[in-house]
Parts: structure tokens; sequence; C-alpha cells
């Protein structure tokens, strides 16, 4: 979705995204709060070059908020069912804000017991993780994030969807200016939303990315859309998705993803659904020692990095220097859609 | 290594196997109740299939042993670094002692706080982690453990070693008389052993499992020994072994694969290091609803198996249960290695 090097594309800067972003929000209904939480991550995908997590998901969030399908001003509720645990129920409200809710307390129980844990509960989902493990690396813990979605990933093995994409992220503090180590990845092998560009250019897509509703492997992006997807890595894959689906649907009370998309009923909105998040402070097992313990992390990224691989968050970190330094282009297409969705909403 | 169906190897029970691997270890001067410890997983991995854990293993442990890479009579320490944190700091011994002295702390901080971590500190390694999660999940917790090994494993986009093999184990507790959901894999693409195997049957190897030690990419498996094994599932089974190191070495205080390797100077002998399990207690997000929610957990395993899809402990459990009825065959060669050993030790 972003533009090409060059002058394409509408030139703002990334405090011009946000109020954009909130403005479309707050025209499609959101209340303030949420609305504010949401337009955060979309500034954070734009400004990391994660053009496909950045304000082309107002375009998704509107669907989902036209149909329905989440309540706009749900007040999230944080409660506190054992020592080392939180959860928020979101009310059917955007995660995000549940997150901020939680947050505090999480970091808080993190500090207090060595490890904790916050489940988000009732929310509706169409952002990365990211964000959130970032934002807890930040404040110096380790953390741990995983969602279900819908069910359209077939098992290892299988033919028919049972697992939602699935993502697993996680952040680890560095040292200034380092910023952490995150990843953040779905446990299909490919996001879905890159088998809807494939549809959309009429092109196929690989012969290991999903099957037909029938089971057969295909190449067509219709079929597999109408079909399964698969996991990555195969049966390993399956296995973490299964995982997923347990630790942030039943283990804490929340739907999986077949439940999720059957609750769609259709509408072809965000899923509904938990997350898990997990946060560990270093200094619980390492006490004072946890900058000569990071060194040594340091020096794996550096045996990493050494070799000409990447870790994984590299290309985030430099297109977000590069964001802050010039700002953004945001494609033509793309910015016109906004703008007709929100001549559109406050008509 | 396990024997062909109909009559071949060397028939024996359960104990049999038990009391051939404590015979051995202690043979090998290991103290008491390490080789208590260490022979119960052994007779765990015979009894479910799996022959490369099982009394296989003898010959591993007593090279370790005979090196001097072990404390034999190691006294294992617990200590509670936080009040969610416990860690056993195994003195240089056999994981499974440690691990034995670690785990009532573990599950009583777990159901206290509702989550909970366990750190093994200085323990050799040699043996799965599905014995300790399934231990867990039998307990009713949910569990994660994650351990470093030997740096053996290039990261994806790299050609040298940098990660252990790495594995990711996980328990679910299922009502009786289901045994636990459990899966644990290595984050390379095979066990090490698989290339091992293709060694000494003198066969070439996938073209996707190493490169050699010019990081080209090669199916000679004695090459991809002197060179780097991959990870499974591209950049994505990279980012979590670079996770398995973090959180499993620096965030306890423990050594990377890198430095396990290191310490190890070309003695052959397994991983020294750490391992870091994770427990959470269904009823601290779930209260008296624990049994509701489990099966919903349910309705997804039968979605899964219901396609003709296995679940990944499947083929363990059903070998569990023929050995259970029927006992164990034991090779022919293998079991006069091990003798051959035990003789050699009692020498």
């Amino acid at each position: 979705m972003s533009a090409a090097a060059g002058e394409q594309g509408v030139a703002l800067t990334l405090d011009g995204v946000g109020a954009l972003a909130r403005r479309v929000l707050r025209a499609a209904g959101l209340a303030e709060d949420h609305a504010e939480a949401v337009a955060a991550t979309m500034v954070a995908g734009e400004r990391d070059g994660c053009a496909s997590h950045g304000i082309y998901r107002l375009l998704v969030a509107a669907n989902t908020i036209a149909k329905g399908r989440v309540v706009r001003d749900a007040v999230p509720v944080l409660a506190e069912p054992a020592r080392a645990l939180a959860k928020v129920d979101g009310g059917g409200g955007f995660a995000q804000l549940a997150f901020e809710r939680g947050k505090p307390a999480l970091i808080a129980k993190a500090r207090a017991f060595g490890i904790a844990a916050l489940a988000l509960n009732n929310v509706v989902h169409f952002a990365a993780l990211w964000p959130e493990v970032e934002a807890l690396a930040g404040e110096g813990l380790v953390a741990l994030a995983f969602t279900p979605s819908h069910a359209w990933v077939a098992p290892a093995g299988g033919t028919r969807p049972v697992f939602g994409t699935n993502p697993i992220a996680f952040g680890w503090p560095r040292p200034a200016p380092q910023p952490p180590f995150v990843f953040d990845f779905a446990t299909s092998m490919v996001a879905r939303g890159e088998i809807e560009l494939h549809r959309r250019a009429g092109k196929p897509v690989p012969a290991d990315w999903g099957i037909d509703a029938e089971g057969r492997p295909t190449t067509d992006p219709v079929a597999i859309l109408d079909g399964a997807m698969r996991t990555f890595g195969g049966h390993k894959g399956s296995a973490l998705a299964t995982m997923v689906e347990l630790i942030a649907g039943p283990l804490i009370g929340d739907l999986t993803s077949a439940e999720s998309i059957a609750a769609d009923g259709g509408a072809g909105a965000s899923p509904l659904g938990g997350e898990l998040i997990v946060a560990i402070d270093p200094a619980g097992f390492l006490g004072d020692a946890v900058a000569d313990h990071r060194a040594r992390a340091e020096a794996m990224f550096d045996a990493i990095e050494a070799q000409g691989a990447r870790l994984p968050s590299s290309r985030r970190y430099a297109a977000r220097a590069r964001s802050l330094a010039e700002g953004v282009r945001i494609p033509d297409k793309l910015y016109a859609d906004i703008l007709a969705l929100e001549a559109n909403l406050t008509a």
C-alpha cells in the first residue's frame, strides 16, 4: 500500500496521519478514547512502513463499525482474577483501548511477582500485536502476545479451516539507543491480506499457501479464500496455531477462531475474541545483574547481524527513522478512498 | 532405533528398561537420585516410541559423564527470586533431577498467583522437554518449556551457527481419560540426530536442512555437521529460535547456545545451560468455569481429528498404549552396545 519512492502519493507528517485517522474514526462514531487508541496504532503502522496496518485500516475499521460488529463507546473494565493475572473485559470494543487500560496492571504485576499475564476479553481485533509487545519491552519487560482470529487456516494434514492466522509476538528490551528486539508473525503461511492482494491483482499464489474447498492444493487465491490457508512450517506451525487458539481462547474464557467466524455470520467484520499477553521482568530472575546478561543477548544479536542476517524488526525500525525525519506518503488512491469514506460518514 | 515389527530385537518390560537404565547410570557413577530421574525419562522415551530419547541415550549420557562434563552427584538448590518465580541451580548435573526439585514450587506458585515460571540453571540437557510439560499438564496446568542447546543452527539469511536446536514444548490438560495435548519440537528444520542418522547411512539429506561451512546449500550430512543446520519455517522459525536463546539464556542468567558450545571446547558432550518453564493455572482466569471452557478446547481437537489431521502427541500416545500392554523391543545392536558399555563401566 505504501507509495513508491519519489514524489508519488500524498505527503503527510505523522501528526497529519494521526489527525486524519482520528477525524475519520470520530466521524464513524467511535468514542473519543477509542479513536485516540485506534489512531495511535495506525500511525505506528504507517510510521514503520507496515502499510497494511497503517491508515488503510481505516477502511477495515469503518466496515466493522458500519456493520454494527463493534461497540463504539465500549468501556473496558479491568479485573484482577489472581494475584499475577489481570484481565480487561473490552465490552465488544476495539482491542487497543482495552490494552491501554490493562497495561499498567500488567506492568505492575510483572514487576511485583516476576511474571504476570493480561487477558483481553470480548474485543475486536484488526491490528498487529507488535505495538503492544514493543510498549512492554520499552518498559524493560520481556513480553509475549497471542490472539486467534477467524477460522481461515487448516491444520497440517487437514483440509478445512480451524485456526485463525493466529499471530505470535515477542518483545525483548535492548539497551538504549537500540529499540527493542520485536517479532510478530502469523502462524499461517502468509497474512490473509497477501492472498487478498493476489486476488485483486488476478495473480496466482505459490502452491504451498492454501487449499481449495475440497482440500486440494491450489494456486488460485479465490479458491483459497473459499477453502483454507495453510500454516507455516508444516506440523510445527500447526502446533503453534493450536497453542494460540488454546491460550488466547479457552484458557482466558474467550472464543476460538471457529467460534469467532461463526459469530460473524458472514458479515465479514474483524474477529471478535481475546488476547493473551505475558510479561516477565528480567530483574525477577537476575536482580541487579540485568545489564550483564542483557549484554550477552547483545552479543548474540551482533553474531546474527555480523553474518548479514537481519533481526526481525530491522526493516520496521529503518522505515521508522525515515518517517520520523521525512513524514510518509500515502498512495493517491488510498488517500482518495479515505477522504471519500470521511465525506460519506459526515454527509 | 526401535526394533522393526515382528520378533526382532530384545523384548523388555518397561520395568526392565528402567532397571537396565538405572544399573548402567549407576555403573557410570551417577548418584542414586540422578540415576532415578534420568532413567525415568529414558523409560518414558522408550515407552512412547521415541527411540532417539529412549535407552539409546544411555550411550549419550555415559559419554558426557566419561568426559567429565556433568557433575555426577550434583545437589540441585531451589531458590525463589520473586514471588511467582522459582529457580533451581542444578550444580552442573543432569537437568532431570533439577526439574523434579523445582516442579513442586512451580506448581504451587502457578496455583497461588495464576502464572509462574521456573528456571533451571547450570544443568546438562540431553532429553526431550515433553515429559516436563506433560507432567505439569497432568497437574491441570498449561505449560510451556524452552531450552537452548549447542550452536549448530544458522539464523535465516545467515551462514554460521548461532542457535541450538532450541525446542519449544507445550502442554494442555484434557479431561480424563484423554492424556494431555502436548507438543515438543526443535526450531531447527530437523533434530540433529536425523542428520547423524543420514551420515551413518551415507545418505544425502533434503536440500533445505542445512548449509556447509562456506554457507552454501548442501545435501551432504557431513558438510552440514561441519557447517550449519537451518531453522524450520524460514524467518519465523529463526525468530522463535532467537526467542528461545533469549528467554532460556540471558533472561535466566544462563548460557546461549554459542556460549554452551564454546564451553564444551570440542568435547562433544551434551549442552550445558538453562531451561525456562512457564505454568499457567486455568482456574486463575476461569475460576469454577474451567470445565466449560476446556470443553470448547475439546471441540477444537474434535474438529482437527474429524478431518483426518493428527494431534501432535497422538503417535506417542498410541505407542504408549502398546508398550504398556506388550513391553518394548530393543534393537539387538543397541542392546549389545549397552551391555558392552555396562561391562566396560563395571570392569
